[in-house]
């Protein structure tokens, strides 16, 4: 028998523990052996769970347990996640957890703490819900090179955003939805500012490239200033607006790493990706692009990816397995005024198509239905984001920037 | 320094030769310990490699050199595959392989050998090429139940199906196309009759119910029939045609396994995926649907999944980490008249809509471009596969079956 401990009995962790009583002896099998959930750290008492004898609010309990071989970390935020995290490392303890703030700011230190310990550090759960994504990485394209992986890694976000292009909802209307359906929190600000999708790709990136990217590191922009008519000259262009994050191995030992609203042409498999639905792509060197898409959170599947870290780990008793990534002193990520793209631009002002065209080269010109006058809209071709900048500044006061987004690549 | 050998040096075992000398050094800080090619067996002599003085003609020096701990056996065909797969196993070495017919059709039985000689037989190369496919349904899905698992699974195929969406182009056109470009072989049978393809729903569908189950047992049909008619039709019905090969848990014991084309719905991911690319979509009762996708075939892609393999391998030496399923003598796979599908039919006759409706029940009129008078095409209800051909009996031959193909539900 394998005893296991929760740390946080909210929606993850209570889907953790549902899912190792309903689906025992499918996981017996599957595992090799009884995956026991042993003791469930929790300040609330949950009287009418069938396993309301093993709750505790004492953390010693867990830790100071030397029969407890694997713990679940499902209760989120930095601390006392990552001492408690660290606690059980230092005891020999292996760990999985669903928190991506957790990893995406300690994942290297912790990762060699497990490695110290010969335990394992597993975070399937922290990106993309119930799709795998961490392991396929790590363990099916070890023979590629990461280059680049990006994509929709929010699923709050790209339900708005859908109904936005859908519905033609606003934006704070379909926030609203979003909350009324339990999607958005009543704080929606880690989501529509992109703070989680930054976390995100911070994980994603850091296995890719090897060393440890910091969230603080990323320049990150989120939705709340898109528009429905930003919405529309997107469908004028042939493409969809999603909140994309994206990491690129740039050359030299630098990488980009970005989060921001894009326009993602239909034929990018990412743009018909809608509602809560995420989707990563990978592009290895020997492999080309892989994609992996499905739900991104919810209780039972990110629940369920947790579940698998502990089957896995449980048939591996005493190897550690654990990806690995270093801590990074040096500056890994560029400046973003270095990063290339094509942008769309909406201005309002005195300004001409052909004046445009002077100030930013050749552009693709945008239209939308009752189109005011005075404004303009249009697709410029990949430049440095410090010439985009520096053509802004020559403009001056001729245009008021009503929209910028960047174009996916 | 763990030794390998590889067994034919085709496409993709020189893809994995290639692989092991260009990604020395990073796969040796992956896996823990160099990976050395020590041994190539194939007939034919390659003076002009890296690693021409490893060659060699005789089976025994492999199998019977006990430094050798890892054989990968890329030469495909079922025997004497099977005979050298089965003896390296018995000698205690752990086994990759890409060869999809050896794993549909012998599975079981090498899984079983390899638990029992606590080594690894893995196959993530025979289904997706270089798409992480057979590696996540097993770990990371762990915590579920699959219940269905369809997709694309043959990239010649869907390149001939995308040239006949996209260009009109014909079938046999799009076929010689695919032969020009070394997509198809002199004798696509295996490609364009679905063989190719039920090999690998096979090994998915063992792998998500737990038995195995064989080639022979699973209804399969081609694209050879399929029409620029036909296309068109789909078309007008809001589909994309595709060569689908899906399997189903049916209530009780049995399963539903069936390898044909269909008319996929466009909000449906397997729709817009195209040329040699493949998609598979699982179900999990926890997780949901989960969609991979990715280049099917091609030598790096395809090799650096059978690299995968020998690192997941290597980190774990000792262990039998091998994904099982028993080998089934019950019937498993329910008859295909028991099938649940709505079919489209275009047929040449004097039939009215109104007769036709008499005949099917309910149904969707097609329509298309220069379509003559004496054509009807349609979309029925959902029916048992049975129903179907009852009513085309009782048709009998007032009209003539020019088409019929499955909806994709």
């Amino acid at each position: 028998m394998i005893k296991i401990a929760l740390i946080g009995h909210g929606v993850v962790g209570s889907g953790v523990a549902q899912l190792l009583e309903e689906k025992r002896e499918s996981l017996e099998q599957k595992a090799g052996d009884r995956l026991y959930c042993a003791k469930i750290l929790d300040l609330r008492d949950f009287p009418h769970t069938p396993y309301a004898d093993r709750f505790t609010k004492d953390f010693d309990e867990i830790v100071s347990d030397p029969t407890i071989q694997i713990v679940v970390e499902a209760m989120g935020g930095l601390h006392p996640a990552y001492e408690f995290v660290k606690a059980c490392l230092e005891k020999g303890k292996s760990v999985v957890t669903s928190n991506k703030e957790l990893v995406a700011e300690k994942g290297a230190k912790l990762l060699r703490l497990a490695k110290e310990k010969n335990v394992n550090f597993f975070f399937e759960a922290s990106v993309g819900g119930g799709i795998p994504i961490i392991r396929p990485m790590h363990l099916c394209l070890a023979a590629n090179q990461i280059d680049k992986i990006y994509g929709i890694l929010n699923g709050t976000t790209n339900f708005i955003l859908t109904k936005m292009i859908k519905e033609q909802m606003t934006f704070q209307d379909a926030l609203l939805l979003a909350q009324k359906l339990g999607y958005a929190e009543k704080d929606p600000s880690a989501d529509v500012d992109g703070v989680d999708a930054c976390r995100k790709i911070c994980i994603l990136a850091s296995l890719a490239f090897g060393k440890q990217i910091y969230p603080q590191e990323v320049h990150t922009e989120g939705i709340s200033q898109i528009t429905l008519e930003d919405v529309e000259y997107a469908k004028n262009a042939g493409c969809a607006l999603k909140l994309i994050g994206q990491a690129k191995r740039l050359s030299g030992e630098k990488c980009s790493v970005l989060v921001s609203p894009a326009f993602v042409p239909i034929d990018n498999q990412l743009s018909s990706i809608d509602d809560v639905f995420n989707g990563v792509l990978l592009k290895g060197d020997a492999t080309g692009e892989v994609l992996f898409y499905g739900k991104g959170a919810g209780k039972l599947p990110t629940a369920s990816a947790v579940v698998a870290d502990i089957v896995h780990i449980a048939k591996s008793p005493h190897t550690s397995l654990s990806l690995t990534w270093e801590n990074s002193d040096a500056d890994l990520v560029a400046d973003i005024s270095k990063y290339e793209n094509a942008f769309y631009y909406r201005l309002r002002g005195a300004i001409s198509p052909k004046k445009a065209q002077k100030l930013w080269g050749p552009l693709t010109i945008l239209s939308r239905k009752n189109q005011p006058e005075d404004e303009i809209a249009f697709i410029t071709g990949r430049m440095p984001e410090s010439n985009a900048a520096a053509i802004e500044k020559e403009m001056g006061e001729e245009a008021e920037i009503l929209g910028k987004i960047r174009i996916l690549a």
